[in-house]
């Protein structure tokens, strides 16, 4: 069997942050299949075809991919971010395990990509400068009682958090209970960031503290970023800096 | 002032992983700066002066970037991985909030790579494919009781983790605490991953359970992801892969 599957991160958007790797599988490929946006970022060329899909069908683009492989293809799955961070690579595993036994000797990789939080953390300062967790806020997959339980321990012990999927339409309650628990759990000073479209053309950067915060500021474009209770802003006529120190005092 | 400071991110090791943007910096700057094996990965060329340091002297280099970029010059700091996580950005920042009030007209800016607990998940499969936290276990910085409290909160909110730095010869003892912790907190099966040199042509990668697990299999060049309590293991003839499934069960 000559086919593979190639799982590719695509970053935040700019093409400036795709890596030579996915660059050079993209090369490869005779298919790519994704979401409707991400296959858009793929040139068209002779000998490649492009398979985009709607979102919410990741696990029948999965088997698209895996039964093109078994035929012989070199697939691309793209993802924006990195596909192992709320992304692909997880559904197409999951359709590979539930999958036929010949779908075992796929050869299948993962190429890592710029993930948005840490794209967002970037332009911001270094906010994730120190420990951090990262929690996907949509409830589709999840009760949203693990998510409250998680919100409230990783307050408790002052990570710095980032947030995916932290707004829909479909789910505009959930970050309104967010931020209820995090008044609960953090000082009404503590630092979040709102980072939309991260390198994109229409990047769009705020920053409040939890006093300050209201859903409308977050939606499915947004990735947000919670400081721990010792991330600060450094003041500059060029604009301000957000960091979390790498120390924590005794 | 027409000198900047570039913070960025060189990836694991393996040049298919250095982005475009961190590329293109590189080839404008007039200084490099940074810990010793990592400026080694900057090509020479006339017009860059190169200036690699020990490590633990992570303020002083920040400093010398920032005096070099007051003067004029084009200075990239390089990181290992991307660097705000656990890298330099950080302490790039606490040198210019501690620093002369004209640095902060300094252009500095934070060009994000792909951090090493990304790359090793990528190579095992997706086993940060849900919510995750990552983790200095380095205590030179802050007091061992709260890098116990969080291990124990993140294992109690069942994320997966990633530890860097979970182990150097002057700090023995304290991977050997993270696994008696973990083993209080996780059940015998619980996924661990050693992932050392990840990218590079030494790299190694091993999957034990909690229970097999022995301090011997970290050092500082291994990054350590623990799974949550749902992460599996699919057996294949052409390797395992491990991953952490989208959804949470009622």
């Amino acid at each position: 069997m000559s086919g593979w599957v190639k799982i590719a991160g695509l970053g935040p958007g700019n093409e400036a942050l795709v890596t030579p790797e996915v660059t050079a599988a993209l090369a490869e490929a005779t298919d790519v299949v994704g979401y409707i946006p991400y296959v858009a970022r793929v040139a068209e060329r002779p000998g490649l075809t492009l398979h985009a899909s709607d979102n919410r069908v990741e696990i029948d683009r999965s088997q698209h991919a895996l039964r093109m492989a078994a035929e012989g293809k070199r697939v691309v799955v793209v993802s924006s971010g990195d596909p192992g961070v709320f992304a692909m690579a997880a559904a197409v595993f999951e359709a590979l395990e539930n999958g036929p036994d010949t779908w075992r000797e796929i050869p299948v990789e993962v190429l890592p990509g710029i993930t948005a939080m840490l794209a967002a953390a970037a332009r911001a300062g270094a906010p994730l400068g120190h420990d951090f967790c990262a929690i996907n806020l949509s409830d589709n997959l999840k009760p949203w009682a693990v998510i409250e339980k998680r919100l409230r321990l990783v307050a408790q012990a002052d990570f710095a958090m980032a947030f995916y999927n932290p707004r829909s339409k479909s789910r505009p309650e959930g970050f309104v209970k967010t931020l209820e628990i995090l008044r609960q759990e953090c000082e009404p000073e503590r630092l979040i960031l709102f980072a939309r479209a991260v390198s994109r053309p229409d990047e769009a950067i705020r920053i409040a503290t939890l006093a300050e915060a209201t859903p409308d500021m977050a939606d499915m474009q947004t990735v947000v970023i919670v400081g721990s209770s010792l991330t600060r802003v450094i003041d500059r006529p060029i604009g301000p800096i957000v960091y979390t120190p790498r120390s924590t005092p005794e």
